[in-house]
């Protein structure tokens, strides 16, 4: 498969992934307005139930990541090139933000509103920490273990659940939260929490990473799927 | 399996999706009277659970379309023939119109009411775009890489994603379309907004096409089952 | 294997239905007091959470029928014999009966109380014909078709859609309608209804099989398990 | 695969699994505030979403355990080394206090706080009878007739019913009652009560053995997977 297809679908699955997040999200918060926990539920279901069909999607094509810590990972442990990580990871972040713009379109909101939510607490960077950590075990140790086909079904239930499991809503991924720093709604965050968030993805990406690499120090067979 | 067959299992399965769809949304609507989130995601689940089945039942039979847009995408790019199409379009309008009239009866409402829920500003017109874009490539980019059988449940949970992700709650379908207008109730939709739907479905279908001829020029390999 | 062995099966995996029914139903009832589609919903989930892993658990065993029209259908078409049914039938009425008395017990309600809640409309009975229709199509159409696997996830799903797709909220069988007499809680059934559920049950089996046999004049491949 | 990796699997995965359970129960009960039921609606749902995602990854290095009870029964009848269980079960119980510490810190609760919900009542001395015996039954009927694959959804399927259809929301594992004394949250219970709740779950361990050796006295196969 061409890198331009993979990049491209990479940037499709990105902008679909942050278009249901974010579009749940607003769906959520203006039908369910007395019960919070209501609306985490319908945003968290609604992404348990989606993430899988976009990653069903793509993943013949790309492997689909839609996400930078996966991608980087899989260039370290996986074998993938540097060079794809180099054409995904900003398809990724470009793809999440345009994801963002539809899912505001998509509720009569302007395109772009900066998200005004602060989420940075000492619980949520360990959240954050733990979600991804997690995240990558899940992909990587299934993909490890000729499993492929399962990897979908099981980041959407470990997502859905990760959204309760956590105080962060489990984000576990830098692209996304960029593209949610463009919707001022349910989903959003603010720009001064990103980076937080992300360095906390990236410790748990490496986390994840050591784990994986100690409990399955050789994949069981050659992956024909990039990733999972 | 011959033509007749095959369309009066497009015609059932059509009616049972009106039936789930109307039918659910009757049920939420009157038992959850305070909170117009919990109906959507009663609705929504009731369909992501309810779809697959009907998909699963009909699947070896006659395709399992129920939607116009799936058999004209199909003619054009699974290689099925127009006069399928000629057959199935008028069983799935039909269907949907009868499980409108069984979904009204179950629930001890006139068989038939005309819905008066306006549903079209540009908001919708752009999610009904997405929705049937996404609906068209789940379908066929798993049926051109030989992955039929994840077909049913890929499409049930696109579905129940696309209620909450966009602000239409996703018809993506011209039949279900024209069926929702006989049901004055939580599902339906006014005359006066359905072209515009079925209007936005067709660009979305188009969308979808596209995406999906550039990402799998060809199909793996020559399908048995009709379009997955 | 032995007709004790799957007739005890039978009488488990029906006393774990009805435990399941109503049991979720009392607690929902208890826990979510202010808005009946809610409790509906949770009573929905946990059912189409629960069945299936009894179908699952007792399939290779008995078929796990649990539900008396399924038992009949497969006589008439699937080549059972009639001594089977025999047997089963009055294993999963007592079965259902003995899991609705666990399930009071369960929640400190006197193990036997009889149900006050008339279920019976034009409406329900109704419901009644096309949800059992509905049940004996997914089977049979499944298990005629070598896709035996899938059913108990298909019927997991195809029951938790008919909670709100129907106003009877989907009974399904009778020997699940005669247990839910037993039980004066939130899925319970008044003794002068359970006939008429169980009359149109009995139609609506008659329904199914006749559209099963048609659309499946002669099954894939003899089965191995009994009906699926 | 070495002991000491398995062990680590067996802490590692008994952790996530109180991390999920009572982080979630924490995230519901704050969030959902107006409703209990709904509370535990989504504590359910998110366990049923997470367990098969834990059990999934370690299934291979350890076979996911997480349950002294799954351990014991799986020394006696399905072949599994004393010396195995010996070490599983210090490291479940070590595992899910880590757990409970972790999804406390994540809510911003302190670390350790025991909890002070009283549990034990009859009914939920049977619930807990109940929901272990079918809990053996799921995991060993299965395993027993080489149906390994489905375990992880079905155990997480039969959990998240099992949350509702007892009245002690289902505990079913030693180690999990001992990780949730030490959350004073949704999902704790108080020391006194954990012993009562252990001593059901040993019977219905004990129960469900005598089923699942009685219902295949063979194994269909010999298992690689450790227990399933």
């Amino acid at each position: 498969m061409n890198l331009t297809r993979r990049t491209v679908a990479e940037f499709l699955g990105s902008a679909g992934l942050a278009a249901v997040v974010i579009g749940s999200g607003i769906a959520a918060q203006r039908l369910s307005p007395s019960d919070v926990g209501l609306q985490l539920f319908e945003n968290a279901i609604a992404t348990a139930l989606g993430l899988p069909v976009l990653i069903l999607m793509f993943m013949t094509i790309s492997g689909s990541h839609f996400n930078p810590v996966v991608s980087l990972v899989d260039v370290i442990i996986g074998g993938r090139h540097w060079s794809d990580a180099a054409a995904y990871v900003p398809a990724q972040i470009a793809g999440c933000i345009s994801g963002a713009m539809l899912a505001n379109t998509m509720f009569s909101d302007p395109a772009i509103s900066i998200s005004t939510t602060d989420r940075i607490t000492a619980a949520t960077f360990v959240s954050e920490v733990v979600a991804t950590a997690g995240l990558i075990m899940v992909i990587f140790l299934l993909a490890r273990t000729d499993r492929q086909a399962v990897i979908p079904w099981a980041v959407g239930a470990y997502i859905g659940a990760a959204y309760f499991f956590t105080s962060s809503t489990s984000f576990a991924n830098p692209a996304i939260t960029i593209g949610r720093i463009f919707s001022d709604t349910f989903a959003g965050i603010a720009p001064a929490s990103a980076p937080w968030y992300i360095g906390a993805q990236l410790i748990g990406a490496a986390v994840g990473l050591i784990l994986v690499a100690w409990f399955t120090p050789r994949p069981t067979e050659v992956q024909q799927v990039a990733t999972g």
